[in-house]
C-alpha cells in the first residue's frame, strides 16, 4: 500500500520528484532540490556566466526565477495543482558568477484557493540577496495520483 | 560633435546598444530590443522548450526575467547608471511554448534616485501575459560615456 | 424601465450611489467621489490634522485608503460584488495637512474571477504622491439589483 | 547619566514614547502600542463602526494603516528618522465591528538607508487577517535626541 497517503512528507517528497522529472526551466538552470516538506521547499542554483547582465550581476530575472521555483515546489507539495497568480520581490544584494543560490519557501497562510508563501534567497556563506512573497491559487487537479506506483503524473499533466 | 548630448532619443538607443553589448543574460535568452525611448522599451522574447515548468507552460521566472529586462533598458535609458531595488508581478495567462512574449516598459514617476516604470507583458497576437511594476534606484556612474565615440562604456563597467 | 440594464455608465453611477449610502468609512475622512465610469473612479479626500503621523505628514495609511476606495468604486461598478485581495503601493511625495488628495482608479486587467486596478494618487495643484496597484476578487451577489428603484441594495449586503 | 545611549531596548521604548506623543493619527484610531524592541513593535486597534464599508467589514485602508504603524514604529526603533518608501499587502480575512486587531511588525532586513519588515496582522483571538511587507527608507535626522531628559524630540520635527 502506498505510503504517501497518509504522510505529509513522503507525498511531499514524491509530489517535488513527480513535478521535477517534467520541469525542464529548473533543470536547464541547474537547480538542485535541497528538502522538500509540506509547504516547504528549499532549492539552490549557481550564478552561470549566463545570467550576468551588463552590470556583470546576476540578472534579477535569474534571482526571481529561482525564488518562484522554492514557491512552485513549496505551495505543490501538499499534491493539489497549484499557481503562482502574483509576486514581490526586495532585491537586497547583488549575486556574481560562481556564487550559489539558496531559497528558502515557506507557507505564510493557506486557507480557500490561495496561500501566501515567504521566499529568502541567500548567497551560500554570504549575504541575503532577496527577498520574494508569492501568493499561490490552486486550480483544479493534483499533481501525482495517489497511490499511484512511482509517483506517477496526474493525467491531467 | 557626438549627437547623443543634447537628443534624449539618440542617447536612448546609444545606451541600449552599449549595454546589450556587455549583457549576456538577455543575449543567452533570444532577446530582441524592438523599441527604446527616453523612459520606454520594448523587449520580445521567444517562449523556447527549455522555459516550460511541470504545467508545460512558460515558468513565471523566464516572463519575469524578460519583464526585468525591459525594466532595466527603460530605466537606464536617460544613461544613469540604475539597478532595480524591487518588483511586483502579476500573472494573468500563461505562455506556451512558441510564442513571442513582447514586453514594454513606460516610466510612471522619476524623483531623486528612484524611479517607478510598468511593464506590460503581452502574448503577441493574443492576451496579456503579466503586469509588472519595478521600482529602480540610481546609483553612482554613467551607462555609456557622453560622446564617446560608438557608444563605448564608462569605465566603471 | 429601469436604465441601467443596458447602459454601463449609468450602472457605474448607481452602484456608486448604493456603495456609498452605507459606506461610514468613506464617509467618515470626508471623501467625494468626483466621477465614476465602468472599471474607473476618481475620489478626492482633503488631508485633515487627524491624518497627520510624528513626521506632520499624511499618515501613509490614509494615502493607501483613498486609493483603496477609489479601487473599491471602479472594481465594483460592473455591478458584481468585489473585494481586495492584495495591493501594492509606492509612496512617492508626502502629503500635509490642507491638502486635496485625489486618487484616479483605472482597470489594467479584469479575467474570470480577477481583476488589476492602478490607482494614481495626486496632490490637486502638485506633485504625485503615490502609486497604487490593487488585485480584485469577485465574489457571488451582486452589488445592487438591476432594475431596483433607486439603486436599492441586493439582498446579501 | 542617559541609560539610552548604550541600551537597544530602552532607546526603541523612548523613540517609542516620544513618536506617539506627537503622532495624532494613531492616537485618533485608538490604537495602543503594546510592546516595542529594536526592530520590532506590536501595536493593537479595535474596528470601530467608523471603519466598515459597504460589505460591513473593516475598510481594507485601516487595516493596512494598523500594519503600516507597526511598521513605522519598528523601522524608527533605532532612532534613525526612517519613512516607509512602499508597501504590500495580502488580504487574509474580512475584520468585524468589534474585533480588535494586532500588528506585529518585524525586521527582515537593514542594510544602508533600506530595510524590509514583515507585519502580520492578527484578529486577536482568531484568523490571520493580513499579511503586510514594507520597505523602509532613512532620511536625516534622528528621532530624539539622545541624552536629552525624557526623550525630547530632535530639532527637526
Amino acid at each position: 500500500m502506498p505510503h504517501t497517503q497518509h504522510n505529509p512528507q513522503a507525498l511531499a517528497r514524491d509530489v517535488a520528484s513527480a513535478m521535477w522529472a517534467r520541469d525542464r526551466a529548473t533543470q536547464a538552470l541547474d537547480m538542485q532540490i535541497v528538502r522538500v516538506a509540506p509547504g516547504e521547499a528549499v532549492i539552490a542554483m549557481p550564478v552561470s556566466a549566463d545570467m550576468l547582465n551588463g552590470h556583470q550581476t546576476c540578472h534579477g530575472g535569474y534571482i526571481f526565477t529561482l525564488a518562484d521555483s522554492a514557491f512552485a515546489y513549496a505551495c505543490n507539495s501538499h499534491n493539489q495543482n497549484t499557481v503562482a497568480a502574483a509576486a514581490h520581490i526586495d532585491f537586497l544584494a547583488p549575486a556574481h558568477e560562481g556564487d550559489v543560490l539558496e531559497a528558502e519557501a515557506v507557507e505564510r497562510s493557506l486557507a480557500g484557493r490561495t496561500g501566501v508563501y515567504d521566499v529568502t534567497v541567500r548567497i551560500r556563506g554570504g549575504k541575503t540577496c532577496a527577498l520574494f512573497r508569492g501568493k499561490s491559487y490552486r486550480v483544479s487537479g493534483e499533481v501525482i495520483q495517489r497511490g499511484a506506483p512511482e509517483g506517477q503524473p496526474a493525467q491531467h499533466n
